[in-house]
């Protein structure tokens, strides 16, 4: 029985435990937290930091691959076990260039993968030079997260706003939609991808729900779709890449940022796809044959986040109402407290069509609350 | 968060924690193998007999819902426990009635639920009577399991291969095909089944691989699905009951055997249907409004059984090989040994038609084998 070690035990580890059952793979976890959702799941759960060196060394030492759930780990620690002679995909130096989206961009820039304009900045002073660049977004370097280390700058007035630390200026895009993509590569140099989804935003900038199919034509799918298979050979990648781009007005199809993982994007390929995301991550990390990701129907994802005004112990209202409907599955992650906007859970959605999943859609946000 | 209590840590219950994962659902479970497939994956596991009535009664003590996965339980302990106040389901009363084959049969003759003529014996002795009902079925009432306790009588000279126990002789059935339907109700009464599946036996008397859908005419299923909506509410039963009917000759339609539970039967609606057979089982106990059981396109389902000459730690061949067939679905049970037709698993294999279905059944059936 093949053994996958795990750095963090989130929802995404948790999801992916799921999978590894049906292959008798023992997954084993890392997380800080006592309480993380893989805690009852993981045949072996490791309280511990993910980013700690030496914590993650002894981790490693007895899996049959190592692998992450989610990218803020100890690079360097990873970097050492390989050299060890343990399997760790996807490979470090990658999880090490994408923890740095400058590092990041500069890779899209001499590699000819299309990004849009960016200049790297080692303070916030420097912001001063680049005035004619507006609008733009500024993004921290490393250690941005779900919204955080990320500032728009409209005009000069939200200089005051930006960071202090090395960090990247991206022209802001005029963008159409939002899509991502989920490819995978495996040892053997095989690679897939996913349909294209799109990413319907939240004012506060987590997923709010998204589509599959996308609603754009399928040129802009095909040339986003050679764009990841590019990326993913160019790299020489291994494991689940999760890869947001921008499409612009004039239907330009642009990286916007990439994750060495599973993704929040891919969560209804598990009722939606032939292959769900967690399944491909694992064929693709034990180089075993890619699986069909062809789309069985149209889903949507919808994110279950905990309710403004409540922090607390988790209860969920509309149980009930939302599992009365036909093809809604709830995914609750076993998050004992929420707080708002904390991600507790997602549910998928699926249907014949568009119009027959968007009513769903609607029904399931309308009565579906996590409250304290 | 819900606390469920299984009796019985195999496969099925496996496949139980699998979906009640998804909705935050605490699983512990008694088994008295400390190596059962839930071991590793039960928020809490008891190592102990499910026949030992002191094991079981303290076992049911602290859990919201207490359900089972086999029905070889101790049922006088789950009547005590009900008389408590803890909710059981499947009703004690009805694991113990479907225990006894003899008391099944006498259920179904009382309530006009269409079945196979049949004579309760106490022993063997009694058979001589009943020359002229032969050829026959000896069923023992008690204990049997997966062909054992069941002796064919074709004639005179199989008496003495019949049980020195009380038991029931069915008259044979010139059967057409073996179909299975899987209903369940909640405590509210309402009922859904699954869409019929054709059972092909293998030599051994252990389920080969099964068709949905069964290849008989709509009536047939329609009779059959009528039959299980009736069985059901005469029962009063809450839970998931799967139903095994044979279809003679004639196109006569009658029940040959139930079981108070998640069943073989059921395995592929995880991928076929829009809801599994275990996500229906935890909305039934539960009192949650029953999922949509449609069938989202063809599927088999192929057990993995320990290959003949075979025993010992389980290896698994031809894994590569069949994960490249697109939508194969390996089920492993994290059993450890192997022994000859020991069932380590199953596959579930999905198609757009029936034709595409069988080749890919072959397939499957070529490549994987369980070996030591």
């Amino acid at each position: 029985m093949k053994k996958i070690g795990v750095l963090g035990g989130g929802q995404l580890g948790r999801m992916m435990i799921q999978s590894a059952m049906n292959l008798n793979i023992q997954v084993k976890t890392l997380d800080p937290d006592p309480n993380a959702p893989c805690k009852a799941m993981a045949h072996q759960f490791v309280e511990g930091s993910i980013n700690e060196y030496f914590t993650v060394v002894e981790f490693g030492k007895d899996v049959d691959v190592l692998t992450i759930e989610m990218e803020n780990v100890n690079a360097q620690a990873l970097i050492d076990i390989e050299r060890q002679g343990i399997v760790v995909y996807p490979r470090p130096h990658h999880i090490q260039m994408i923890q740095d989206k400058r590092v990041q961009k500069q890779f899209y820039l001499d590699n000819g993968i299309p990004t849009s304009p960016f200049v790297l900045l080692d303070s916030k002073d420097e912001l001063e030079e680049y005035e004619d660049f507006l609008p733009a977004v500024m993004k921290v370097g490393k250690g941005g997260y779900d919204g955080r280390g990320v500032q728009v700058m409209k005009s000069k007035a939200d200089f005051e706003k930006g960071f202090d630390a090395p960090s990247v200026l991206e022209k802001m895009v005029d963008i159409d939609k939002e899509i991502s993509i989920i490819a995978a590569r495996n040892p053997s140099g095989d690679i897939t991808t996913f349909p294209a989804v799109e990413i319907v935003y939240h004012e506060s900038n987590l997923v709010d729900y998204l589509l599959s199919p996308a609603s754009i034509p399928s040129d802009v799918e095909e040339r986003a779709k050679i764009i990841a298979y590019d990326l993913l050979e160019k790299l020489d990648y291994v494991g689940l890449l999760a890869i947001e781009f921008f499409v612009d007005k004039e239907g330009n199809v642009i990286v916007n940022e990439i994750a060495p993982r599973t993704h929040n994007s891919g969560h209804q390929t598990i009722e939606g796809n032939v292959t769900s995301q967690f399944d491909q991550h694992i064929r693709a990390i034990l180089d075993l044959p890619l699986g069909d990701t062809s789309r069985r129907c149209a889903s949507a994802m919808v994110n279950v986040l905990g309710e403004k005004g409540y922090t607390g112990e988790a209860k969920y209202e509309g149980v009930e109402e939302i599992l009365a409907i036909p093809g809604v599955y709830i995914h609750l992650y076993e998050k004992k407290f929420t707080k708002p906007e904390r991600k507790m859970g997602h549910i998928t959605i699926i249907a014949d069509d568009k119009e027959e999943l968007l009513e769903k859609v609607d029904k399931v946000k309308t009565h579906f609350k996590v409250i304290a």
